[in-house]
């Protein structure tokens, strides 16, 4: 569909699941996690992935580094404050990309500059300006922001980016980063600020959800002339989230043609938006954060119909109470892809299908996971294998591993659990009684490998429905006690299996082995 | 700070909970359920309780007399569409509210009058006209909407809404009822239709959120001169949901006096918004949509930071990343209010405190189920005590109690289960064996009852965070085959335990107690 766009109309997806999105309290994303959801946002097609802030931990170098040198598509861009040290990370990070970014901000409100920056406007000017001269010194596709655009006096935001304009940006980005715009408004800066800059740049939109309008004000930021608009996967990110991918995506295809939606001039995004749903349930399992049944788009209810009026109308004419097909968003019901009797052969090639590339060892261990599965679960669909190969491959190389666990408990029972652990060649038995068996679970999990964390909070979800779906458990521990040597970390774990419990314990040890992972980076850092 | 706004400037809050709230999928409250809710609705200052559809069963004609006969404040209003029959047993509903509505609606686009309703624009006309002039005979405060507005005809939308203010309707409502919309186009919409209907009456505007735009556009409708916006606590109702009472209602408030809001007038709702997250938390509860934590509002990272930036400079200045105070939401942290020491007295003093009103037999059960969960559970905060009232009390008189239960399983066990339940006088003993020890222990209670049902759903979080929380189980069962004799049937179930299996199987049996009423009072009807 997109071809009907001209050039000009084409709207530029900028992808920050893995940066700003990463940043919602208990993701934790690993190498391997963030390179498997670059790869899908590349299938996707975004125009630009942003793949993180390189100077905020050698992890997130590390990562960046490694999406900048695998991922095929997207530009690659990577974030930093616009002091120096920070420009040359970032660029470090991208510089095997082939089409790299630096993607550089400065707050410019009141607030922010007095109280947290403490600059004068004329200092932060001046930074803007060195920071992009740094950054086009690396690259030659440069994106400036100002941070807290939105309560920025909009004169000194038009010096800034006229400014940082003609020091070299590209791209020049307009974030709403507190969630305090109202549409009108954001579009009215926003037609100002072009006025005014009056420069041969791409103008972006970064809004977030906070009085629930994100998608609102990224529509209204695109009307009045953005041609690049940033999103995160599921609408996730700080405090209330970003604007979600897949809903701006799909008003705009909705609604291609309105007046309503950029004027005069037909956009649009060059999104696969069949791809929509899986990058969805990837996000999902991979950082814990489950889609709620009513959320748009990618919700199990978004083509759900509950009064009686509204199934008779679907079952009449689709459209009555239809705006989109649930075909092109990639909702075409799972399908079932392999039973108890599949062999080796015909998993590897569902794996490959669902484009899925692992290494030997990698699909031995799947398989072996699966054929234990299929004999309690009589159908295996795409869905349960994606999450089956998420939960046991993307789990990376743990210290512990679990070799069994037995529970016994109910209501004038003490649960119990045992849990049988692996450590290299040492077995670790161990026992614990509980609240609930979860909780037994975990505490003889606990006393098995020592390490001492808080669980912050716990979701199950099934990954399909029906009495014999998979369990789908995510928890976030917290560990450190939060003094000046010992920082609060917070890891997610995440578990499947056709028992809660199970589900719960394998949860507990990939986080706890997670946090063992992050305390030695921190001993090495 | 309501009171700063003149009476045209006040935006009454419709609250659509308990009727387009309650059509999500797997939401089967019962009478308790709906009271209970309509009196925090009620406490929580919203204008109209829109409280049910009476013709759509005799369960939802039984609630909507129950709400309007109990709850003191909101106007009372019941949902029919222009038929007669429809509209005299909206009436009967809501007869014995102190201010009752009706509010009749017809579908007026092309797709709806030719594929649903197959009548002509001119009988369409006649229905909606002759539909207002019935309600006028019940009652004084007659509510008129045109179904699929946004995809009508303008000219003939002026028509329909001339027609019916003329004969009696006293509020015209836009609904958006596909969520297709947008704030530019629905605003001038409205803002045609006020100028050509140019009635004395009060313009309403109903969204949904399919393209995450429903409180942009009930923002737009505002703005264009409506004064009443229709929504839903968590932006529950069909597919993507309404538009979220919570963040229209914080919005309005957070940006009370700028131009983008209400042009030149101040405007603002009159609700407490102190009671928002109580309220938020007890429609979670009662329907099992829980809140995702990136919510706008009320989600649990709506105030949470977590980058260190962002960290930083909400410790230096709230504002830097705060636009709004958790406290004006009524997130104040959860308070201890009791622990295993505690005696029936303070018990009974924090319930109503909590402003829950129980009857003596609920009390006793509500203290013995307390006694229990204290002994496992050091501390009992407000909201575990909200938990447990609900879980308990508002179950339902039920066929039957579970007496007691015991799992065992694991890796290498079959996952086992054995019930006890009560009957009346009879015990009944039941074991079986799953796929893991949930489907294990509602095995056992399906054999136990003799209920047939397939689950469709399965969600768990924990009440409070920490690893003593109580684990929040809610699922939806699904009986009936869905044959002309013998229709699908829809029903929650809600367990709260220490132990998540437990806490399961507490669902399940209320879910199948519930699926035995329902099914008792299709054999009547």
């Amino acid at each position: 569909m997109a071809a009907e766009v001209s050039d000009s109309g084409v709207v530029r997806v900028f992808d920050t699941t893995l940066r700003d999105g990463e940043q919602s309290p208990g993701i934790s994303l690993d190498l391997k996690e963030k390179v498997e959801i670059a790869e899908q946002l590349a299938r996707l097609g975004v125009d630009v992935i942003e793949a993180g802030f390189p100077i905020a931990s050698a992890g997130e170098l590390e990562a960046v580094k490694a999406i900048a040198a695998t991922v095929e598509g997207p530009v690659i861009a990577g974030l930093a404050r616009v002091d120096r040290a920070d420009i040359d990370r970032a660029a470090e990070a991208v510089a095997a990309a082939r089409r790299p970014r630096i993607h550089t901000f400065i707050a410019t409100s009141e607030v922010h500059m007095r109280a947290k920056l403490r600059m004068s406007p004329a200092e932060v000017l001046a930074a803007a300006v060195a920071g992009v001269q740094r950054a086009t010194e690396h690259v030659g596709d440069v994106e400036f922001s100002c941070e807290d655009a939105t309560r920025s006096d909009a004169e000194f935001l038009a010096e800034v980016y006229r400014a940082t304009a003609r020091a070299g940006a590209t791209t020049l980005n307009l974030p709403d980063t507190v969630g305090y715009a109202l549409p009108g408004e954001f579009g009215s800066l926003l037609a100002y600020l072009i006025d005014e800059v009056d420069a041969d740049v791409v103008w972006s939109v970064h809004t977030h959800d906070d009085l629930g309008l994100a998608v609102a004000n990224a529509l209204a930021g695109i009307e009045a002339g953005a041609r690049q608009v940033e999103v995160a996967v599921n609408g996730i990110g700080e405090r209330a989230g970003n604007c979600s991918l897949e809903e701006i995506v799909m008003a705009l295809r909705t609604r291609k043609g309105s007046n309503a939606v950029g004027g005069s001039e037909q956009v649009d995004t060059t999104v696969n938006s069949k791809e929509i749903a899986r990058t969805s349930r990837l996000v999902a399992m991979l950082t814990g954060y489950q889609v709620p049944p009513n959320k748009a788009i990618v919700g199990a209810n978004a083509f759900a119909h509950e009064a009686g009026i509204h199934q008779h109308g679907v079952m009449v004419e689709r459209t009555t109470y239809e705006i989109m097909d649930p075909v092109d968003v990639g909702l075409e019901g799972s399908k079932i892809v392999l039973g108890k009797h599949s062999g080796r052969h015909a998993f590897i090639k569902a794996l490959s299908d669902l484009g899925f590339h692992l290494e030997r060892d990698d699909v031995e261990r799947a398989f072996e996971r699966f054929k234990g599965l299929a004999d309690r679960k009589i159908r295996i669909t795409d869905i349960d294998l994606e999450a089956i190969v998420v939960d046991e491959i993307y789990s990376g190389a743990d210290e512990y591993e679990l070799v069994s666990l037995q529970v016994a408990g109910g209501t004038h029972l003490a649960p119990t659990a045992t849990v049988r652990l692996q450590r290299g060649e040492d077995v670790i038995d161990e026992s614990a009684i509980g609240d609930g068996m979860i909780d037994a679970a975990c505490g003889a999990i606990q006393r098995a490998t020592g390490v001492e964390a808080r669980l912050e909070s716990f979701t199950v979800s099934s990954v399909t429905g029906g009495i014999d779906a998979l369990g789908d458990v995510t928890l976030v521990l917290v560990g450190g006690s939060g003094g000046p040597d010992d920082p609060e970390r917070r890891v997610t774990g995440r578990g499947v299996s056709t028992d809660v419990v199970e589900a719960a314990a394998r949860a507990y040890l990939s986080a706890a082995n997670r946090l063992l992972r992050v305390l030695d980076q921190q001993a090495v850092a």
